[in-house]
């Protein structure tokens, strides 16, 4: 072998941003991840995984004279043929080139969920990645009403299959042509003031209803005694947006003859009413009542693409905070009706409508409500007393296995036996299974009850842990009943 | 909005070497792999995702003094901090450096299965992406050979499990020093004519024991008519090579033996026949006969970081190839014991031993032997035959997946019934409910069982399905019974 330059070690650190998932992180979101797709496939919707990789082109939204397109996105020029490729931002721009790319043979309208990691080239910072999970399901190719409601219902199944209970949470629907109708009365069909009474009107759930008359007007001091510039409507101009942020009422026809009149005599703010209605009438012959999906006129959906109905899953149950203080948990999950992405490619509008599920808020929602099951499934550990008998204690883990029971051999050094315990004890193993030369000759076998025993000693000898009453004689044919017992009392 | 620029528009298409998966292609992996890990889980493996960004340095095995790092990965250079991140092309570089990042908190030894897509950035060929799954398994920080048996065995249920029978794949055990003994016997430790003949000895399967003979000495005519230069050793000087291939005996025994005579006096030779016969023994009393692990001094594995035991399963049933002749399936998983590669970042040699399965290729395999599910698993789809009575269909497909049936409404235009018939086809649906005015009035429903029924001709008005004995009418209240009595049926 030709002979290497020396050069420094390599650090073995993930790169600034992402990072690795061990054991039960992993089975705990695979389970979730499992839960939903029973649901979403349930409801007709059907499994589509992208490759990671898209062009910069397919995926869009960025600048053409940009030299290096890597605003958000991770992306290299591919050398041979001088094409920028880059990682996934979403799941909802492949699903459009998909859709573009297979129409002739996908049926339509095409209902499909896709789950899996997206990168995001964005300044990490606590608990933000720049490598997270979305789960998505979407319906492209109607415009009916039906696929929004579908999808909300759905939404609705999904938070419960996944053990959020009713009660705990509520999804709230808005379109947004009812507040491109009440910008439309108040003159604000574009501009700098639109974005900013829009950018208002998202801050209705923090600041109510005076904070946002504030905003609308002069500005307002916040809570952290900041002065915060207002958009500088007068009083009256204000009036549209309040009545409409404050027009839900007692049930969803209070709420929509509250909005008719902030809308005014506005086409298109009654044309989003009118599908506002709609939806809730199919709501409600399924028995989605408000008690699950409600109109809430302060979801407005940050992305730009949404053109009609959007919708999002709130958690209602509070947690405490870093600070101990109480507050509500919050959106798990969003989306809403889009119709231009197709038309990127085709050139023709195909209507859209879907939801993202935050993979990673879901879970840690689970967390704070204890719905994860932290159960120790470690294996049970069968110890090397005797290094000659190796062949034997492969037997006794191959019997455990048989018998479905997680199930290892010690592999590391059997010297010193107390390691083997605290290795027993890293593995969060329920079982210990100890058999030396004593043992074998008398057809027995020590089971040592690692749940029920006090923390291991560190160094502990064999005779130690033959006096501790969690660990006990059983006959060898006996094993798999006795460990069985063992577990059944853990978990029970 | 600002006017824009016009742009053309983006073509629709995957990069080069990528490609997308639907419904049935993702959902058969997914439970493949949830078999496979049942078994890793089993066996005491616990699972671990990295990020699939790695820094380049820690990914290894790239030349520092080239500029842009990219052979054979798809790798950028991060602005602000002048890193060169990548994606990651297996499982075993990012498990390496996990180890060395984390080896105080995780148990040593660290039983650790991962699975998921890799990259590399190679010219795209048939059959041949850039992005693929794998599905590995490795214990670190043991030189047990208890280690590799217990890999060797998990491998030999893993087959079983996703549904290669016994006796349709072999496993195929051998070990590098046992070669390198050989090598050593021969003189030739190092250079150019040790690679030509490890190279020739890979070949030993195609060419058979003469073949090999003829590319030892003179080269070879091969069946294409090509001149195969061969490695210019005399007949004597080749003896050992061919003593070694063809050691394989009646039994291990017989084939230790015939070992033990190849590889002479050489010290690292009759070191890994040792161990060998540990791994034997260890499987043997587990009873992991040659029926389903034999030792295979043949088999080589490519890599060059494999330091001890190598493995690896071959299908041994046999499938047509493209040109309708019979071949045998070949190797679906390999791996071995590698003791450097978390030495690259500590210092510090750490022993391990793992197996990587070719997901695409044993999904391959499952489908030649007719193991895959391709039952239709598509939705009952609730035609619509009356617009404004959506929210009558939205309650009969809530009842449907009530009762666990998957279903959907037909979302499109519902104005040509053929139509929403060809959308039922399309969607591999089982059962389609067709409601009328007429069938509303009477409480009753028609189902079309689509599975039963003919072909569905085109444009075809309801009267005509009518009178097809595969469509017949239920009442209402028996809608969920009738269904499922079709689903049965069809799956019988």
């Amino acid at each position: 072998m030709a002979k290497q330059k020396k050069q420094p070690r390599p650090r073995a650190e993930t790169p600034k941003g992402f990072r690795d998932y061990f054991g039960a992180e992993v089975e705990t979101r695979k389970a979730m991840l499992e839960q939903i797709t029973k649901v979403y496939h349930l409801y007709g919707f059907d499994a589509l995984e992208t490759s990671a990789v898209e062009t910069v082109d397919a995926l869009g939204k960025f600048l053409p004279d940009v030299e290096r397109p890597n605003a958000g996105v991770f992306a290299w020029l591919e050398e041979d043929d001088q094409k920028w490729l880059a990682l996934r931002y979403d799941m909802t721009a492949p699903l459009a080139r998909v859709f573009a790319q297979h129409r002739n043979d996908l049926p339509t309208p095409y209902r499909r969920y896709a789950m899996g990691p997206v990168w995001r080239n964005e300044k990490p910072g606590p608990g933000r990645f720049r490598q997270f999970y979305q789960c998505d399901a979407d319906t492209v190719g109607t415009a009916s009403m039906a696929a929004d409601a579908e999808i909300c219902a759905m939404l609705s199944d999904t938070l419960e299959a996944v053990g959020i209970p009713r009660g705990d949470y509520i999804i709230r629907l808005n379109n947004r042509k009812v507040l491109n109708g009440v910008l439309e009365v108040m003159g604000l069909d574009e501009g700098t003031a639109r974005d900013a009474v829009l950018r208002t009107i998202d801050k209705f759930d923090k600041v109510g209803e005076s904070g946002v008359r504030e905003l609308l007007g002069k500005g307002r001091l916040d809570a952290s005694g900041a002065y915060i510039d207002g958009v500088d409507l007068t009083a009256e101009q204000a009036e549209p947006v309040i009545a409409f942020l404050t027009s839900k009422g007692a049930d969803m026809t209070a709420t929509l003859e509250n909005l008719r009149a902030a809308v005014g005599g506005s086409q298109v703010g009654l044309e989003g009413i009118q599908e506002l209605e709609t939806i809730a009438k199919l709501l409600d012959v399924q028995g989605y009542g408000p008690d699950r999906i409600e109109i809430d006129p302060s979801v407005v959906r940050g992305l730009g693409y949404y053109t009609g109905p959007v919708y999002e899953a709130e958690l209602t149950f509070e947690i405490l905070d870093q600070k101990g203080r109480k507050r509500q948990f919050g959106s798990v999950a969003g989306g809403g009706r889009y119709d231009d992405l197709v038309k990127r490619f085709t050139g023709q509008a195909v209507p859209a409508t879907g939801v993202s599920i935050g993979v990673d808020r879901l879970l840690a929602a689970l967390a704070a409500k204890g719905r994860v099951n932290t159960a120790p499934a470690g294996p049970v550990v069968v110890t090397v007393m005797d290094r000659d008998r190796m062949a034997d204690y492969q037997a006794i883990v191959g019997e455990l296995r048989a018998a479905g029971i997680r199930a290892e051999v010690y592999l590391g050094n059997p010297k010193n036996f107390g390691n083997q315990l605290k290795y027993a004890d890293k593995r969060a193993s329920p079982v210990a299974v100890i058999q030396g030369e004593d043992e074998f000759e008398r057809g027995v076998i020590q089971l040592k009850d690692l749940v029920l025993g006090a923390k291991i000693a560190e160094n502990a000898t064999l005779e130690e842990w033959k006096s501790r009453p969690s660990q006990y004689e059983v006959a060898r044919a006996d094993l798999i009943t006795e460990v069985r017992k063992i577990l059944d009392a853990d978990h029970a």
